[in-house]
């Protein structure tokens, strides 16, 4: 992707007197962190929650928090931390960060990017002695992607843990967490410790990458975050009459297989009359039954996930959903069930943390745009317990949770100055 | 179901003077059977070919045939045979029978009811001394279901296995033939001995169910097949890109299940317009991919399975299905490829027999109509070698491959009449 603004009106955005990144060791680091959990064959990253290779990521972490001369610890939920403390003497803290895990056979940016940019940031601050009026703790949540559910360290610093949810979260393998934790020499039960004051908190900032294709495709610099997407995801079940495909007239079938595909046709109408323009739904899991070439299908069992932005759509997107099901199992003589198993609210980001990215965007002369998050991130949940914001810079064509995942060193550079710029003018004194 | 015609009715068709089969015996004959592989679970039959419960049943039926004072024999391919010689010496024969393999947690009569009725003709004409001009061979093919792939008994009497796709069979779970047979203390070669020629069988006469609901919700007694469907067997791919179903627009999505519910969609009208009354077509495997609620998918695989009477409709059909799968994958920017993993041609009954059958059952006043067989049968590859008839009974609401599959007993006694009459007609002096 061509990099729109002219690098010599950004070089010259960035004062001499400005603290800046450097972009060597950030990319360093990037490059050192995602040797942890790379498979050589398809070149994909595999760092899932509490695997040996998640652990290690955390060691390795917390020994460059170490190494920076910032103070750093792990809480039960295996979140880490690196804090700087301001010469002001408080208690809270500003957090900025982003999660350390992968899904598996991901890339290296999706998570680790934002880790490392506050690293770094943190470690300008540091060296250049920095007055802060509040401390600054670097975070890396674990499992934001969710291999245990929801999205276990955010959640557990704003106390969405039980114990009997602790007992019960399975990964898609049927891993109990309990197992994945104790494997890794955790306790599960101190995820409940994890637990922070809301007072001990002032705010949030992460840098991401986008995830997605807008900012590339519209060849801008910077994503200003201005609500984070909600979802419903369900479980969804048709069942008709499996029977002979071949003695089975085509009228008489009670195929549950069509049911569904009519069903999915009508997905785009859905949104288009209920969502706002930024409505998603998608059915991505499929388990057609029996498995038989010769049998017209019975059951289908298939997730249907939606996503907007306002709870409102989101209520009427289920509405219309379950409309669509209700008439094609009527007319199909089918019989339709169907389970919440996950339900986020929309969340929005913190008005003056828009304000202030965007002025410093302007500064820094970067190309740059407000825009909704499609993909869920921690900030979700940090941004009903304090303000929120958050930073995209674009993926490269687009793609996330892929080996190609990749942004331009350009725009990693830019992303991690803005957020430093950001971050000091929030807490710096 | 109601049976239409009288009871008295029919009783007065068989006079005093036709022979007939002993529904009591058949029916102690189908219980017994019924027990060989049966779970006591969910009550269905198991007797999977080359099982150890299908070899029981051979050897249950080699003790009936014996007990019958039949000549009992068993070819290289587990062909079971009973032959009752005609006094004139002929060296060639009349086959009537059936299959005794059956899919997995299958109901009784599947196959077994054309065997059993089969044996019970016979003991009927041994027993009254009817005199026949031709030698009347019982027949009990194996794996008609087609665990290993086509009919095995029936296409290696008509010569059409070959050593090498000896070695390659498998069954659905990678089971190899070869292992299958030697653990059933058989050699899997000699299958190839199973080869009988042209010259030494006259013709092919059998009573099934229906495995559909035509005569069942037509109230109709007895069908007479006038010709088997044909086949074609696809494996279709279909490739777009998986892609995160948060941050994708609803737009640019290359989503391959879509793509798919799409062409689903079409099967009606491609049938409607291409096939003939009794066209079928069904997706019944289906697998998408990559198995995540989050992730628009990228990749569906699916059987596509045509049947129809004529090879030109099948030609058509296939035509229709090609044009619909590349106009949705041009408009969709998916790939798609597909491998035709199997073809069976349609076949006609033999005209003579199907008037044969028409007049006895006329002669019996039972109802009854001509028609296609939608599901495969060993008649398919024995019809192209030697004149073949098959008569259907009604199965109760249609239904088969089920442990609820069943016909009443009034319509068994009347198709193993009817085969009796039938098979009288034709080899009876």
């Amino acid at each position: 992707m061509t990099v729109k603004i002219t690098r010599q009106k950004y070089e010259r955005s960035i004062s001499s007197n400005s603290p800046r990144i450097s972009i060597q060791r950030l990319e360093n680091d990037i490059i050192e962190l995602g040797r942890i959990g790379k498979n050589d064959q398809d070149g994909g990253v595999y760092r899932p929650a509490f695997s040996p290779a998640d652990m290690e990521a955390r060691k390795w972490l917390t020994h460059k928090i170490s190494e920076a001369r910032l103070q750093p610890s792990m809480d039960g939920a295996a979140n880490v931390f690196g804090l700087l403390k301001s010469k002001a003497e408080k208690k809270k803290s500003f957090l900025v960060g982003s999660h350390l895990d992968s899904v598996p056979c991901a890339g290296v940016l999706d998570g680790p990017l934002g880790v490392l940019a506050a690293l770094e940031c943190l470690r300008v601050i540091k060296e250049q002695n920095i007055p802060l009026k509040e401390n600054v703790e670097l975070i890396a949540t674990s499992d934001e992607e969710g291999r245990f559910g929801g999205m276990l360290g955010s959640e557990a610093i704003c106390g969405a843990w039980s114990p009997d949810r602790i007992q019960k979260a399975r990964d898609i393998h049927g891993i109990y967490l309990t197992d994945a934790m104790k494997n890794c020499g955790l306790d599960p039960m101190n995820i409940l410790s994890a637990q922070r004051s809301r007072q001990s908190m002032i705010g949030f900032l992460e840098l991401h990458i986008e995830q997605g294709p807008i900012l590339y495709q519209k060849e801008i610099d910077i994503g200003i975050v201005e609500s984070i997407s909600g979802l419903f995801h369900w479980q969804v079940v048709l069942i008709g009459e499996s029977n002979h495909s071949g003695t089975t007239p085509m009228l008489g079938r009670k195929d549950a297989f069509q049911g569904m595909c009519e069903f999915s046709g009508e997905i785009p109408r859905i949104i288009e009359e209920n969502g706002t323009d930024d409505a998603r739904a998608t059915i991505g899991m499929v388990q057609v039954r029996p498995p038989s070439a010769h049998t017209v299908p019975g059951r289908v069992e298939f997730s249907l996930v939606g996503r907007d932005f306002t709870p409102d759509s989101l209520e009427e997107l289920k509405l219309a959903f379950r409309k669509a099901l209700s008439a094609i199992s009527r007319r199909r003589n089918l019989m339709f069930e169907f389970e919440e198993i996950a339900k986020i609210m929309p969340t929005t980001c913190d008005n003056a943390f828009v304000n202030i990215i965007e002025n410093e965007a302007k500064n820094m002369n970067c190309s740059h745009m407000r825009m909704p998050s499609g993909a869920g991130h921690d900030g979700q949940f940090f941004g009903r317990y304090m303000p929120a914001g958050m930073i995209f810079i674009p993926s490269l064509h687009g793609v996330s949770h892929s080996p190609d995942e990749w942004s331009s060193l350009e725009h990693i550079e830019m992303g991690a100055n803005l957020l430093l710029q950001s971050l000091l003018q929030i807490v710096g004194s």
